[in-house]
């Protein structure tokens, strides 16, 4: 289905609210979390989400499954735990946009930067997606997850002054172009970085709901 | 949450795919299928989804729970069961579009022909958002059904030769208009249709999403 088959790739380590744990954690286990993280992708990919177990993922990486849920609640965990992190880094940088910056502005801002976060881990984002897409219950907690971001968007709005339903609307529109933009972009082999595919997929944006068809070339002048 | 907030009232009789079995019914139970649906939201509103039973649902329509079950498979079905047929009419609308319609031309169009089907149930959709708002097993139901929603529309269009992204992004948009559409119709009192808030919704998107801002008036010529 077009509407889930685009999962928006949130384990950024860099992102991660446990940091000063990980540092400490890390004189003995180094780097445990992204051990469990790349050991569960490449599982998921193999056999499957629903046929991996967590004592499986923490022999693959090396590890006791007691460090396991030290990282996370469950297998499911791996795959959304950055979620709120980067809810709450596009929230922050929603209501930190210039006051001149009209509200789509205010949200692309926010989404475009983002891109250095995702840039260096294009090949996790690719595996975390095949994986997403293989599981109905996966890509359902990613639409819900990517509902309660449009959602805590349009609450950044309104706290901008923006009414509604314009800060709905905007933040709605925000987040289909990031989705759009964040598959073409894992799905890219090329040197060009997400804020690209989120300027192209707003201008489409622009253009569908403009109501010119984007297939038809404008007409020619007479 | 904003996102989840927004109920789309989708049991319509007059959409049902059972409504000959219904016809043949109605011989000796007649509405059987409206007096479970009432007494449902009624029982649901009274003391809550997950504390309303399918035998009370049964003994308040004056009905038994064998007759529920020839109708809903469970009682979450009672809000979700006309989402198939739903889908089915707005699909064959945006193929039936004339073919000098626009992608968000198709979709609008589609959209705006359910509002008769709407129009003599206001009440109803009113109870069930309240219902559903109060959930969120309920709301996250209704997110998936939406985005299914937004997946088949794209898919239409796509056959109609729109290429992606601009299929996925004109789909998503027509969703989010609905959405915000149907909620203003669901809390007006007045007199005015679906298609006005349809349209009205269609126009704030066209404004957000070009970056003007919705809420300042534009810059007096000098």
């Amino acid at each position: 289905m077009a509407v889930t088959d685009i999962s928006i790739y949130i384990c950024c380590q860099s992102l991660s609210s446990t940091a000063e744990y990980d540092q400490h954690m890390a004189r003995w286990e180094p780097d445990s979390r992204g051990r469990l993280e790349r050991a569960a992708l490449v599982l998921y990919a193999e056999r499957g989400f629903e046929n991996t177990t967590v004592a499986e993922i923490a022999a693959r990486a090396g590890l006791t499954e007691r460090t396991f849920f030290r990282h996370f609640a469950d297998k499911r965990e791996v795959l959304f735990w950055g979620a709120e992190a980067l809810q709450a880094l596009l929230v922050s940088a929603v209501e930190d946009a210039p006051e001149s910056a009209s509200p789509i502005e205010a949200i692309i801002s926010a989404l475009e930067a983002t891109g250095p976060l995702f840039e260096e881990r294009r090949d996790s984002a690719r595996q975390r997606q095949r994986v997403i897409n293989a599981n109905t219950e996966l890509r359902e907690r990613e639409l819900i997850k990517l509902a309660s971001l449009a959602s805590a968007l349009a609450d950044a709005l309104r706290r901008r002054g923006v009414p509604d339903p314009a800060a709905t609307l905007t933040a709605e529109a925000g987040i289909a172009v990031f989705r759009v933009a964040f598959a073409r972009w894992v799905s890219d082999n090329g040197s060009r970085g997400l804020p690209h595919y989120i300027q192209e997929s707003l201008g489409e944006l622009q253009t569908v709901t403009a109501g010119r068809s984007a297939a038809a070339p404008a007409p020619a002048v007479t």
